[in-house]
Protein backbone atom coordinates (compact mmCIF):
# COMPACT_ATOMS: atom_id res chain seq x y z
CA UNK A 1 0.00 0.00 0.00
CA UNK A 2 2.86 1.82 -0.26
CA UNK A 3 1.26 3.87 3.10
CA UNK A 4 -1.21 5.16 1.26
CA UNK A 5 -4.97 4.45 2.05
CA UNK A 6 -3.79 3.81 5.97
CA UNK A 7 -6.75 4.23 8.78
CA UNK A 8 -5.52 7.69 9.39
CA UNK A 9 -5.76 8.80 5.89
CA UNK A 10 -8.99 7.54 5.93
CA UNK A 11 -10.28 9.35 8.96
CA UNK A 12 -9.13 13.14 7.03
CA UNK A 13 -10.61 12.22 3.89
CA UNK A 14 -13.30 11.61 5.51
CA UNK A 15 -13.23 14.51 7.70
CA UNK A 16 -12.48 16.91 5.16
CA UNK A 17 -16.03 16.02 3.25
CA UNK A 18 -18.21 16.49 6.36
CA UNK A 19 -16.61 19.71 7.08
CA UNK A 20 -16.43 21.08 3.16
CA UNK A 21 -20.20 20.06 3.64
CA UNK A 22 -21.29 22.02 6.32
CA UNK A 23 -19.53 24.97 5.22
CA UNK A 24 -21.07 25.06 1.87
CA UNK A 25 -24.12 24.15 3.45
CA UNK A 26 -23.77 27.14 5.94
CA UNK A 27 -23.07 29.27 2.62
CA UNK A 28 -25.84 28.63 1.06
CA UNK A 29 -28.14 29.12 3.70
CA UNK A 30 -26.68 32.55 3.90
CA UNK A 31 -27.87 33.13 0.92
CA UNK A 32 -31.15 32.23 1.43
CA UNK A 33 -30.88 34.57 4.67
CA UNK A 34 -29.91 37.46 2.46
CA UNK A 35 -32.24 37.24 -0.55
CA UNK A 36 -34.30 40.23 -1.30
CA UNK A 37 -37.28 38.58 -4.40
CA UNK A 38 -38.87 37.04 -5.60
CA UNK A 39 -37.49 38.20 -9.10
CA UNK A 40 -40.16 35.99 -10.87
CA UNK A 41 -43.33 34.14 -11.24
CA UNK A 42 -44.20 31.16 -9.26
CA UNK A 43 -42.61 31.94 -5.93
CA UNK A 44 -45.34 32.96 -2.87
CA UNK A 45 -43.21 35.94 -1.69
CA UNK A 46 -44.10 34.61 1.66
CA UNK A 47 -41.78 31.76 1.21
CA UNK A 48 -39.45 31.65 4.17
CA UNK A 49 -35.45 31.52 3.71
CA UNK A 50 -34.54 28.13 3.10
CA UNK A 51 -32.86 25.18 5.55
CA UNK A 52 -30.97 22.39 4.81
CA UNK A 53 -32.96 19.17 6.13
CA UNK A 54 -30.53 16.02 6.99
CA UNK A 55 -30.97 12.55 6.69
CA UNK A 56 -28.68 9.62 7.49
CA UNK A 57 -28.69 6.05 5.56
CA UNK A 58 -26.96 3.00 6.15
CA UNK A 59 -25.52 1.42 3.16
CA UNK A 60 -27.55 -2.14 3.22
CA UNK A 61 -26.32 -5.04 2.62
CA UNK A 62 -27.51 -5.95 -0.73
CA UNK A 63 -25.27 -7.26 -4.31
CA UNK A 64 -21.93 -6.60 -2.24
CA UNK A 65 -21.39 -7.06 1.50
CA UNK A 66 -20.94 -3.47 2.24
CA UNK A 67 -21.07 -0.97 5.47
CA UNK A 68 -21.16 2.68 6.51
CA UNK A 69 -23.36 4.82 5.32
CA UNK A 70 -23.65 8.48 4.48
CA UNK A 71 -25.80 12.36 5.06
CA UNK A 72 -28.03 13.56 2.63
CA UNK A 73 -28.59 17.29 3.03
CA UNK A 74 -31.28 18.89 1.31
CA UNK A 75 -32.86 22.16 1.24
CA UNK A 76 -35.50 23.66 -0.65
CA UNK A 77 -35.47 27.71 -0.57
CA UNK A 78 -36.52 30.59 -2.40
CA UNK A 79 -32.76 30.86 -4.21
CA UNK A 80 -32.16 27.05 -3.98
CA UNK A 81 -35.08 25.79 -5.85
CA UNK A 82 -33.51 22.06 -4.36
CA UNK A 83 -30.00 21.35 -3.94
CA UNK A 84 -28.70 18.32 -1.95
CA UNK A 85 -25.90 17.84 -0.65
CA UNK A 86 -24.17 14.38 -0.02
CA UNK A 87 -21.56 12.53 2.17
CA UNK A 88 -21.05 9.18 2.59
CA UNK A 89 -18.17 6.74 3.82
CA UNK A 90 -18.94 3.95 2.61
CA UNK A 91 -16.85 -0.23 2.61
CA UNK A 92 -17.81 -3.27 1.01
CA UNK A 93 -16.49 -6.15 -1.16
CA UNK A 94 -17.39 -5.16 -5.15
CA UNK A 95 -19.16 -8.64 -6.86
CA UNK A 96 -17.61 -10.17 -9.37
CA UNK A 97 -18.79 -8.13 -11.97
CA UNK A 98 -17.22 -5.00 -10.80
CA UNK A 99 -14.25 -6.18 -9.73
CA UNK A 100 -12.64 -6.39 -12.72
CA UNK A 101 -13.58 -2.86 -13.76
CA UNK A 102 -12.08 -0.77 -10.34
CA UNK A 103 -8.69 -0.19 -10.52
CA UNK A 104 -6.62 -2.15 -7.88
CA UNK A 105 -9.07 -4.79 -7.62
CA UNK A 106 -6.98 -7.42 -8.91
CA UNK A 107 -6.26 -9.17 -5.77
CA UNK A 108 -8.93 -8.44 -3.73
CA UNK A 109 -12.57 -6.96 -4.12
CA UNK A 110 -12.33 -5.35 -1.14
CA UNK A 111 -12.92 -1.48 -1.40
CA UNK A 112 -14.04 1.52 0.53
CA UNK A 113 -15.24 5.07 -0.59
CA UNK A 114 -15.94 8.81 1.18
CA UNK A 115 -17.15 11.79 -1.17
CA UNK A 116 -19.26 14.62 -1.03
CA UNK A 117 -21.47 15.12 -3.99
CA UNK A 118 -23.74 18.52 -4.59
CA UNK A 119 -26.07 19.23 -7.46
CA UNK A 120 -28.22 22.68 -7.11
CA UNK A 121 -30.93 23.80 -9.23
CA UNK A 122 -31.96 27.21 -8.89
CA UNK A 123 -35.19 29.12 -8.63
CA UNK A 124 -34.39 31.84 -10.74
CA UNK A 125 -33.79 30.94 -14.34
CA UNK A 126 -30.32 33.45 -14.04
CA UNK A 127 -28.83 31.64 -11.57
CA UNK A 128 -26.81 28.59 -13.09
CA UNK A 129 -27.17 25.35 -12.26
CA UNK A 130 -23.79 23.84 -10.75
CA UNK A 131 -22.52 20.44 -9.63
CA UNK A 132 -19.75 19.74 -7.52
CA UNK A 133 -17.99 16.38 -6.37
CA UNK A 134 -14.58 14.82 -4.86
CA UNK A 135 -14.42 11.93 -3.53
CA UNK A 136 -10.99 9.35 -2.16
CA UNK A 137 -11.15 5.83 -3.13
CA UNK A 138 -9.36 2.90 -1.77
CA UNK A 139 -8.92 -0.70 -2.99
CA UNK A 140 -5.50 -1.80 -3.39
CA UNK A 141 -4.38 1.39 -5.03
CA UNK A 142 -5.65 4.76 -3.30
CA UNK A 143 -6.73 7.76 -5.53
CA UNK A 144 -8.61 11.03 -5.46
CA UNK A 145 -10.74 12.00 -8.60
CA UNK A 146 -13.53 15.13 -8.70
CA UNK A 147 -14.38 18.27 -10.38
CA UNK A 148 -17.26 20.81 -10.99
CA UNK A 149 -19.14 22.09 -13.64
CA UNK A 150 -21.00 25.24 -14.25
CA UNK A 151 -24.51 25.16 -16.03
CA UNK A 152 -26.02 28.14 -16.90
CA UNK A 153 -29.17 28.46 -18.98
CA UNK A 154 -28.49 31.60 -20.31
CA UNK A 155 -24.41 31.67 -20.25
CA UNK A 156 -22.78 35.15 -19.01
CA UNK A 157 -19.11 35.76 -20.19
CA UNK A 158 -18.27 36.83 -16.95
CA UNK A 159 -19.65 33.86 -14.45
CA UNK A 160 -17.89 31.20 -16.97
CA UNK A 161 -14.61 32.96 -17.20
CA UNK A 162 -14.63 33.32 -13.03
CA UNK A 163 -15.41 29.38 -12.60
CA UNK A 164 -13.23 28.35 -14.91
CA UNK A 165 -10.56 30.71 -13.08
CA UNK A 166 -11.15 29.62 -9.90
CA UNK A 167 -10.91 26.43 -10.64
CA UNK A 168 -7.75 27.11 -13.02
CA UNK A 169 -6.13 28.59 -9.62
CA UNK A 170 -7.12 25.35 -7.45
CA UNK A 171 -5.15 23.27 -10.22
CA UNK A 172 -2.57 26.11 -10.70
CA UNK A 173 -1.49 26.18 -7.03
CA UNK A 174 -1.28 21.99 -6.34
CA UNK A 175 0.98 20.29 -8.47
CA UNK A 176 -1.49 17.49 -9.05
CA UNK A 177 -3.78 19.55 -10.71
CA UNK A 178 -3.44 19.43 -14.64
CA UNK A 179 -5.95 22.28 -15.70
CA UNK A 180 -5.66 21.79 -19.30
CA UNK A 181 -6.10 18.19 -18.73
CA UNK A 182 -8.87 18.32 -16.30
CA UNK A 183 -10.53 20.73 -18.33
CA UNK A 184 -10.65 18.96 -20.93
CA UNK A 185 -11.34 16.07 -19.75
CA UNK A 186 -14.93 18.08 -18.43
CA UNK A 187 -15.95 19.25 -21.53
CA UNK A 188 -15.48 15.62 -22.64
CA UNK A 189 -17.40 14.04 -20.17
CA UNK A 190 -20.29 16.14 -19.57
CA UNK A 191 -21.48 15.75 -23.45
CA UNK A 192 -24.58 14.31 -24.88
CA UNK A 193 -23.14 12.62 -27.69
CA UNK A 194 -27.00 12.01 -28.20
CA UNK A 195 -27.75 15.50 -28.43
CA UNK A 196 -24.71 16.79 -29.79
CA UNK A 197 -24.84 19.24 -27.10
CA UNK A 198 -22.39 20.11 -24.00
CA UNK A 199 -24.55 19.69 -20.49
CA UNK A 200 -23.00 23.04 -19.57
CA UNK A 201 -19.93 25.39 -19.92
CA UNK A 202 -17.83 23.06 -18.21
CA UNK A 203 -15.75 22.94 -15.89
CA UNK A 204 -12.76 20.44 -14.16
CA UNK A 205 -13.10 16.95 -14.42
CA UNK A 206 -10.39 14.68 -12.56
CA UNK A 207 -10.52 10.71 -11.57
CA UNK A 208 -7.58 8.10 -10.84
CA UNK A 209 -5.06 10.40 -9.57
CA UNK A 210 -3.08 7.76 -7.63
CA UNK A 211 -1.45 7.70 -4.34
CA UNK A 212 2.67 6.59 -4.90
CA UNK A 213 3.38 7.38 -1.08
CA UNK A 214 2.30 9.65 2.06
CA UNK A 215 3.45 12.40 0.59
CA UNK A 216 1.97 11.65 -2.47
CA UNK A 217 -1.37 11.29 -1.04
CA UNK A 218 -0.85 14.55 1.10
CA UNK A 219 -0.38 16.19 -2.37
CA UNK A 220 -3.17 14.89 -4.20
CA UNK A 221 -5.35 15.54 -1.18
CA UNK A 222 -4.75 18.94 -0.75
CA UNK A 223 -5.33 19.12 -4.51
CA UNK A 224 -8.85 18.11 -3.58
CA UNK A 225 -9.22 20.27 -1.18
CA UNK A 226 -8.43 22.93 -3.08
CA UNK A 227 -11.25 22.02 -5.72
CA UNK A 228 -13.66 22.16 -2.66
CA UNK A 229 -12.48 25.80 -1.46
CA UNK A 230 -12.22 26.76 -5.27
CA UNK A 231 -15.71 26.05 -5.58
CA UNK A 232 -17.04 27.52 -2.02
CA UNK A 233 -15.27 30.85 -3.18
CA UNK A 234 -16.84 30.96 -6.53
CA UNK A 235 -20.27 29.44 -6.79
CA UNK A 236 -21.85 31.64 -4.23
CA UNK A 237 -20.41 35.04 -5.58
CA UNK A 238 -22.04 33.65 -9.26
CA UNK A 239 -25.34 33.14 -7.47
CA UNK A 240 -25.54 36.48 -5.81
CA UNK A 241 -24.71 38.26 -8.77
CA UNK A 242 -28.08 37.09 -10.29
CA UNK A 243 -30.27 35.81 -7.68
CA UNK A 244 -32.02 39.34 -7.21
CA UNK A 245 -32.36 39.75 -11.18
CA UNK A 246 -36.41 39.84 -12.71
CA UNK A 247 -36.91 37.39 -14.96
CA UNK A 248 -40.26 35.88 -17.01
CA UNK A 249 -41.64 32.96 -17.53
CA UNK A 250 -40.44 32.20 -21.17
CA UNK A 251 -37.02 32.36 -19.43
CA UNK A 252 -38.80 30.03 -16.78
CA UNK A 253 -39.90 27.59 -19.64
CA UNK A 254 -36.33 27.52 -21.25
CA UNK A 255 -34.66 26.61 -18.24
CA UNK A 256 -37.47 23.72 -17.56
CA UNK A 257 -36.41 22.54 -21.05
CA UNK A 258 -32.75 22.39 -20.44
CA UNK A 259 -32.94 20.70 -16.70
CA UNK A 260 -34.23 17.80 -19.02
CA UNK A 261 -30.79 17.78 -20.99
CA UNK A 262 -29.56 17.27 -17.23
CA UNK A 263 -31.53 14.37 -16.75
CA UNK A 264 -30.60 12.75 -19.54
CA UNK A 265 -27.36 13.20 -18.96
CA UNK A 266 -27.15 11.20 -15.38
CA UNK A 267 -29.42 8.71 -16.59
CA UNK A 268 -28.31 7.64 -19.75
CA UNK A 269 -24.11 8.67 -18.80
CA UNK A 270 -22.81 9.76 -15.70
CA UNK A 271 -20.92 7.04 -14.13
CA UNK A 272 -21.32 7.86 -10.68
CA UNK A 273 -25.30 7.51 -11.06
CA UNK A 274 -25.06 3.86 -12.81
CA UNK A 275 -21.98 2.63 -10.68
CA UNK A 276 -24.08 3.60 -7.39
CA UNK A 277 -27.58 2.23 -8.81
CA UNK A 278 -25.95 -1.06 -9.43
CA UNK A 279 -24.10 -1.30 -6.41
CA UNK A 280 -26.34 -1.00 -4.41
CA UNK A 281 -26.01 2.42 -3.64
CA UNK A 282 -28.65 4.90 -2.05
CA UNK A 283 -31.12 5.19 -4.43
CA UNK A 284 -32.68 8.34 -2.54
CA UNK A 285 -29.16 10.41 -2.31
CA UNK A 286 -27.89 9.30 -5.99
CA UNK A 287 -31.37 11.03 -7.76
CA UNK A 288 -31.17 13.65 -5.01
CA UNK A 289 -29.60 15.48 -8.49
CA UNK A 290 -32.20 15.27 -10.53
CA UNK A 291 -33.94 18.38 -11.13
CA UNK A 292 -37.71 19.62 -9.03
CA UNK A 293 -39.16 20.42 -12.03
CA UNK A 294 -38.82 19.66 -15.70
CA UNK A 295 -40.25 19.78 -18.76
CA UNK A 296 -40.11 17.88 -21.89
CA UNK A 297 -42.48 19.69 -24.18
CA UNK B 1 -34.02 -17.41 -45.33
CA UNK B 2 -37.23 -19.96 -45.42
CA UNK B 3 -39.56 -17.78 -47.59
CA UNK B 4 -39.23 -15.12 -44.41
CA UNK B 5 -38.41 -11.41 -44.76
CA UNK B 6 -39.19 -11.30 -48.03
CA UNK B 7 -39.95 -7.92 -50.10
CA UNK B 8 -43.68 -8.74 -49.84
CA UNK B 9 -43.37 -9.56 -46.33
CA UNK B 10 -41.36 -6.33 -45.18
CA UNK B 11 -44.20 -4.07 -47.83
CA UNK B 12 -47.34 -5.76 -45.99
CA UNK B 13 -45.54 -5.19 -42.36
CA UNK B 14 -44.69 -1.90 -42.62
CA UNK B 15 -48.08 -0.99 -44.52
CA UNK B 16 -49.80 -2.37 -41.24
CA UNK B 17 -47.68 -0.17 -38.92
CA UNK B 18 -48.94 2.97 -40.86
CA UNK B 19 -52.50 1.56 -41.10
CA UNK B 20 -52.16 1.43 -37.48
CA UNK B 21 -51.17 4.10 -36.92
CA UNK B 22 -53.74 6.39 -38.39
CA UNK B 23 -56.42 4.39 -37.06
CA UNK B 24 -54.86 5.36 -33.55
CA UNK B 25 -54.53 9.16 -34.52
CA UNK B 26 -58.19 9.31 -35.25
CA UNK B 27 -59.36 7.24 -32.39
CA UNK B 28 -57.13 9.66 -30.20
CA UNK B 29 -58.58 12.83 -31.87
CA UNK B 30 -61.68 11.83 -32.12
CA UNK B 31 -61.49 11.45 -28.09
CA UNK B 32 -59.96 14.87 -27.97
CA UNK B 33 -63.32 16.05 -29.81
CA UNK B 34 -65.76 14.77 -27.09
CA UNK B 35 -64.16 16.29 -24.46
CA UNK B 36 -66.28 18.33 -21.99
CA UNK B 37 -63.91 19.07 -19.33
CA UNK B 38 -61.36 20.74 -18.10
CA UNK B 39 -61.57 18.12 -15.56
CA UNK B 40 -58.83 20.13 -13.20
CA UNK B 41 -56.79 23.13 -12.67
CA UNK B 42 -53.87 24.07 -15.48
CA UNK B 43 -56.13 23.99 -18.56
CA UNK B 44 -57.74 27.03 -20.13
CA UNK B 45 -60.57 26.31 -20.85
CA UNK B 46 -60.30 27.65 -24.74
CA UNK B 47 -58.19 25.29 -25.27
CA UNK B 48 -59.29 23.77 -28.50
CA UNK B 49 -59.18 19.83 -29.20
CA UNK B 50 -56.01 18.70 -29.86
CA UNK B 51 -54.25 17.80 -33.61
CA UNK B 52 -51.57 15.50 -34.69
CA UNK B 53 -48.90 17.12 -36.17
CA UNK B 54 -46.46 14.63 -38.31
CA UNK B 55 -43.17 15.61 -39.15
CA UNK B 56 -40.78 12.94 -41.31
CA UNK B 57 -36.89 12.28 -40.52
CA UNK B 58 -34.59 10.59 -42.83
CA UNK B 59 -32.25 8.19 -40.92
CA UNK B 60 -29.13 9.98 -41.22
CA UNK B 61 -25.68 8.14 -41.99
CA UNK B 62 -24.01 8.24 -38.54
CA UNK B 63 -22.08 4.98 -37.14
CA UNK B 64 -24.03 2.72 -39.53
CA UNK B 65 -24.99 2.82 -43.39
CA UNK B 66 -28.19 3.44 -43.36
CA UNK B 67 -31.40 4.53 -45.22
CA UNK B 68 -35.18 4.49 -44.73
CA UNK B 69 -36.65 6.69 -41.75
CA UNK B 70 -39.74 7.69 -40.10
CA UNK B 71 -42.90 9.59 -39.37
CA UNK B 72 -43.29 11.22 -35.62
CA UNK B 73 -46.80 12.31 -34.95
CA UNK B 74 -47.49 14.36 -31.84
CA UNK B 75 -50.47 15.72 -29.94
CA UNK B 76 -50.62 18.02 -27.38
CA UNK B 77 -54.35 18.24 -26.72
CA UNK B 78 -56.95 18.54 -23.86
CA UNK B 79 -56.61 15.27 -23.11
CA UNK B 80 -53.62 13.79 -23.85
CA UNK B 81 -51.37 16.43 -22.49
CA UNK B 82 -48.57 14.87 -24.73
CA UNK B 83 -48.81 11.54 -27.34
CA UNK B 84 -46.08 10.48 -29.66
CA UNK B 85 -47.32 7.85 -32.39
CA UNK B 86 -43.97 6.91 -34.13
CA UNK B 87 -43.71 4.57 -37.06
CA UNK B 88 -40.53 3.84 -38.62
CA UNK B 89 -38.69 1.78 -41.72
CA UNK B 90 -35.31 1.97 -41.61
CA UNK B 91 -32.30 -0.54 -42.77
CA UNK B 92 -28.60 -0.65 -43.05
CA UNK B 93 -25.80 -2.40 -41.57
CA UNK B 94 -24.74 -2.86 -37.52
CA UNK B 95 -21.65 -1.56 -36.20
CA UNK B 96 -19.16 -4.47 -34.97
CA UNK B 97 -20.15 -3.81 -31.63
CA UNK B 98 -23.90 -4.92 -32.53
CA UNK B 99 -23.83 -7.42 -34.95
CA UNK B 100 -22.50 -10.34 -32.33
CA UNK B 101 -25.59 -8.79 -30.05
CA UNK B 102 -28.46 -9.09 -32.62
CA UNK B 103 -29.93 -12.64 -33.35
CA UNK B 104 -29.29 -13.60 -37.34
CA UNK B 105 -26.16 -11.33 -37.78
CA UNK B 106 -23.42 -13.82 -37.18
CA UNK B 107 -23.53 -14.14 -41.30
CA UNK B 108 -23.79 -10.44 -42.32
CA UNK B 109 -24.85 -7.41 -40.11
CA UNK B 110 -27.62 -6.11 -42.68
CA UNK B 111 -30.75 -5.52 -41.11
CA UNK B 112 -34.46 -4.12 -41.78
CA UNK B 113 -36.76 -2.77 -38.99
CA UNK B 114 -39.99 -1.62 -39.30
CA UNK B 115 -42.13 -0.71 -36.41
CA UNK B 116 -44.77 1.63 -34.68
CA UNK B 117 -44.33 3.29 -31.17
CA UNK B 118 -46.31 4.64 -29.12
CA UNK B 119 -46.59 6.97 -25.72
CA UNK B 120 -49.32 8.61 -23.93
CA UNK B 121 -49.07 11.19 -21.19
CA UNK B 122 -52.03 12.23 -19.93
CA UNK B 123 -53.35 15.33 -19.00
CA UNK B 124 -55.86 13.84 -16.21
CA UNK B 125 -53.86 12.22 -13.48
CA UNK B 126 -57.28 10.28 -13.49
CA UNK B 127 -56.48 8.73 -17.08
CA UNK B 128 -53.24 6.11 -17.39
CA UNK B 129 -50.52 6.90 -19.26
CA UNK B 130 -49.68 3.99 -21.97
CA UNK B 131 -47.17 2.74 -23.95
CA UNK B 132 -47.10 -0.04 -26.94
CA UNK B 133 -44.99 -1.20 -29.70
CA UNK B 134 -44.66 -3.47 -32.49
CA UNK B 135 -42.30 -3.90 -34.60
CA UNK B 136 -41.00 -6.49 -37.78
CA UNK B 137 -37.26 -7.38 -37.97
CA UNK B 138 -35.56 -8.85 -40.58
CA UNK B 139 -31.68 -10.11 -40.23
CA UNK B 140 -30.23 -13.37 -41.22
CA UNK B 141 -33.67 -14.01 -39.50
CA UNK B 142 -37.17 -12.50 -39.33
CA UNK B 143 -39.12 -12.02 -36.31
CA UNK B 144 -41.81 -9.62 -34.79
CA UNK B 145 -41.99 -8.14 -31.29
CA UNK B 146 -43.72 -5.92 -28.99
CA UNK B 147 -46.09 -5.18 -26.03
CA UNK B 148 -48.68 -3.07 -24.33
CA UNK B 149 -48.15 -1.41 -20.97
CA UNK B 150 -50.44 0.84 -18.70
CA UNK B 151 -48.93 3.06 -15.97
CA UNK B 152 -52.58 4.25 -14.22
CA UNK B 153 -51.32 7.00 -11.46
CA UNK B 154 -54.02 5.78 -9.36
CA UNK B 155 -54.75 1.88 -10.23
CA UNK B 156 -58.46 0.81 -11.22
CA UNK B 157 -58.93 -2.37 -10.62
CA UNK B 158 -61.73 -2.13 -13.69
CA UNK B 159 -59.53 -0.56 -16.04
CA UNK B 160 -56.33 -2.71 -15.33
CA UNK B 161 -58.83 -6.37 -15.40
CA UNK B 162 -59.84 -4.83 -18.67
CA UNK B 163 -56.54 -3.90 -20.51
CA UNK B 164 -55.36 -7.11 -19.49
CA UNK B 165 -58.18 -9.32 -20.08
CA UNK B 166 -57.98 -7.14 -23.81
CA UNK B 167 -54.52 -8.49 -24.62
CA UNK B 168 -55.18 -12.00 -23.26
CA UNK B 169 -57.66 -12.20 -25.97
CA UNK B 170 -55.66 -11.00 -28.24
CA UNK B 171 -53.20 -13.43 -27.26
CA UNK B 172 -55.83 -16.74 -26.77
CA UNK B 173 -57.24 -15.88 -30.25
CA UNK B 174 -53.85 -16.74 -32.57
CA UNK B 175 -51.35 -19.57 -31.95
CA UNK B 176 -47.70 -17.41 -30.98
CA UNK B 177 -49.47 -15.48 -28.56
CA UNK B 178 -48.64 -16.93 -25.05
CA UNK B 179 -50.47 -14.77 -22.66
CA UNK B 180 -49.01 -16.36 -19.35
CA UNK B 181 -45.42 -15.65 -20.43
CA UNK B 182 -45.99 -12.76 -22.19
CA UNK B 183 -47.50 -11.18 -19.02
CA UNK B 184 -44.52 -12.32 -17.49
CA UNK B 185 -42.30 -11.15 -19.36
CA UNK B 186 -43.72 -7.46 -19.61
CA UNK B 187 -43.98 -7.78 -15.22
CA UNK B 188 -40.38 -8.52 -15.03
CA UNK B 189 -39.26 -6.31 -18.36
CA UNK B 190 -40.92 -2.75 -17.12
CA UNK B 191 -39.18 -3.07 -13.35
CA UNK B 192 -37.00 -0.30 -12.05
CA UNK B 193 -34.86 -2.35 -10.29
CA UNK B 194 -33.16 0.76 -8.09
CA UNK B 195 -36.70 1.42 -7.02
CA UNK B 196 -37.98 -2.21 -6.61
CA UNK B 197 -41.03 -0.86 -8.11
CA UNK B 198 -43.27 -1.83 -10.81
CA UNK B 199 -43.67 0.90 -13.54
CA UNK B 200 -47.11 0.69 -13.89
CA UNK B 201 -49.35 -2.45 -13.99
CA UNK B 202 -48.20 -4.50 -16.38
CA UNK B 203 -49.53 -5.88 -20.08
CA UNK B 204 -47.79 -8.18 -22.28
CA UNK B 205 -44.09 -7.84 -23.91
CA UNK B 206 -42.95 -10.30 -26.60
CA UNK B 207 -39.71 -10.52 -28.83
CA UNK B 208 -37.93 -12.71 -30.94
CA UNK B 209 -41.08 -14.59 -32.47
CA UNK B 210 -39.26 -15.98 -35.21
CA UNK B 211 -40.59 -16.95 -38.59
CA UNK B 212 -39.81 -20.68 -39.19
CA UNK B 213 -41.59 -20.05 -42.97
CA UNK B 214 -44.28 -18.02 -45.03
CA UNK B 215 -46.69 -20.07 -42.81
CA UNK B 216 -45.48 -19.20 -39.32
CA UNK B 217 -44.47 -15.71 -40.71
CA UNK B 218 -48.22 -15.22 -41.52
CA UNK B 219 -48.97 -16.40 -38.01
CA UNK B 220 -46.80 -14.08 -36.29
CA UNK B 221 -48.22 -11.33 -38.18
CA UNK B 222 -51.71 -12.06 -37.54
CA UNK B 223 -50.79 -11.94 -33.90
CA UNK B 224 -49.06 -8.83 -34.28
CA UNK B 225 -51.80 -6.82 -35.77
CA UNK B 226 -54.32 -8.53 -33.03
CA UNK B 227 -52.02 -7.19 -30.16
CA UNK B 228 -52.29 -3.39 -32.37
CA UNK B 229 -55.94 -4.05 -32.72
CA UNK B 230 -56.69 -4.85 -28.80
CA UNK B 231 -54.85 -1.48 -27.60
CA UNK B 232 -57.14 0.06 -30.18
CA UNK B 233 -60.01 -1.15 -28.78
CA UNK B 234 -59.23 -0.92 -25.05
CA UNK B 235 -57.23 1.83 -24.52
CA UNK B 236 -59.98 4.72 -25.91
CA UNK B 237 -62.39 3.15 -24.15
CA UNK B 238 -60.39 3.66 -20.68
CA UNK B 239 -59.32 7.02 -21.84
CA UNK B 240 -63.40 8.26 -21.67
CA UNK B 241 -64.15 6.21 -18.44
CA UNK B 242 -61.78 8.82 -16.92
CA UNK B 243 -61.34 11.83 -19.01
CA UNK B 244 -64.30 13.82 -17.69
CA UNK B 245 -63.84 12.98 -14.14
CA UNK B 246 -62.56 16.39 -11.89
CA UNK B 247 -59.05 15.83 -10.02
CA UNK B 248 -57.32 17.75 -7.54
CA UNK B 249 -53.99 19.36 -7.34
CA UNK B 250 -52.57 17.09 -4.97
CA UNK B 251 -53.72 14.60 -7.42
CA UNK B 252 -51.81 16.33 -10.13
CA UNK B 253 -48.57 16.59 -8.32
CA UNK B 254 -48.78 12.15 -7.64
CA UNK B 255 -48.83 11.99 -11.18
CA UNK B 256 -45.25 14.42 -11.86
CA UNK B 257 -43.55 12.51 -9.76
CA UNK B 258 -45.28 8.87 -11.02
CA UNK B 259 -43.50 10.46 -14.56
CA UNK B 260 -40.07 10.69 -13.06
CA UNK B 261 -40.33 6.93 -12.77
CA UNK B 262 -41.64 6.66 -16.63
CA UNK B 263 -38.67 8.64 -17.17
CA UNK B 264 -36.02 6.77 -15.28
CA UNK B 265 -37.05 3.56 -16.45
CA UNK B 266 -37.00 4.39 -20.09
CA UNK B 267 -33.56 6.04 -19.91
CA UNK B 268 -31.50 4.05 -17.58
CA UNK B 269 -33.01 0.40 -18.68
CA UNK B 270 -35.11 0.61 -22.14
CA UNK B 271 -33.65 -1.56 -24.70
CA UNK B 272 -35.27 0.42 -27.56
CA UNK B 273 -33.90 3.80 -26.31
CA UNK B 274 -30.72 2.74 -25.56
CA UNK B 275 -30.31 0.49 -28.83
CA UNK B 276 -31.87 3.83 -31.21
CA UNK B 277 -30.06 6.17 -29.54
CA UNK B 278 -26.22 4.44 -29.72
CA UNK B 279 -27.32 2.92 -33.42
CA UNK B 280 -28.10 6.75 -34.73
CA UNK B 281 -31.82 6.66 -34.64
CA UNK B 282 -33.64 9.69 -34.06
CA UNK B 283 -33.06 11.23 -31.39
CA UNK B 284 -36.20 13.05 -31.19
CA UNK B 285 -38.41 10.65 -32.57
CA UNK B 286 -36.68 8.43 -29.32
CA UNK B 287 -37.17 11.17 -26.81
CA UNK B 288 -40.67 11.82 -27.76
CA UNK B 289 -41.35 9.42 -25.24
CA UNK B 290 -40.42 11.26 -21.94
CA UNK B 291 -43.39 13.50 -20.22
CA UNK B 292 -44.43 17.11 -20.94
CA UNK B 293 -44.09 17.78 -17.61
CA UNK B 294 -42.32 15.90 -14.80
CA UNK B 295 -41.19 15.89 -10.88
CA UNK B 296 -38.69 14.98 -8.42
CA UNK B 297 -39.18 17.01 -5.50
Amino acid sequence: MNETGTEAQKARASEWFETLRDRICAAFEAIEDSFDGPGGPGLDPATPAGRFERSAWQRPDKKVSSGGGGVMSVMRGRVFEKVGVNVSTVHGTFSDEFAGQIPGTDKSPAFWAAGISLVAHMRSPKVPAVHMNTRHIVTGKAWFGGGADLTPMVPDDTDTADFHAALKAACDGHEPGDYARFKAWCDDYFFLKHRNEARGVGGIFFDNLDCADAADWDAKFAFTRAVGEAFLEIYPDIVRRHMDEPWAEAERAHQLVRRGRYVEFNLLYDRGTKFGLMTGGNTEAILMSLPPEVRWP
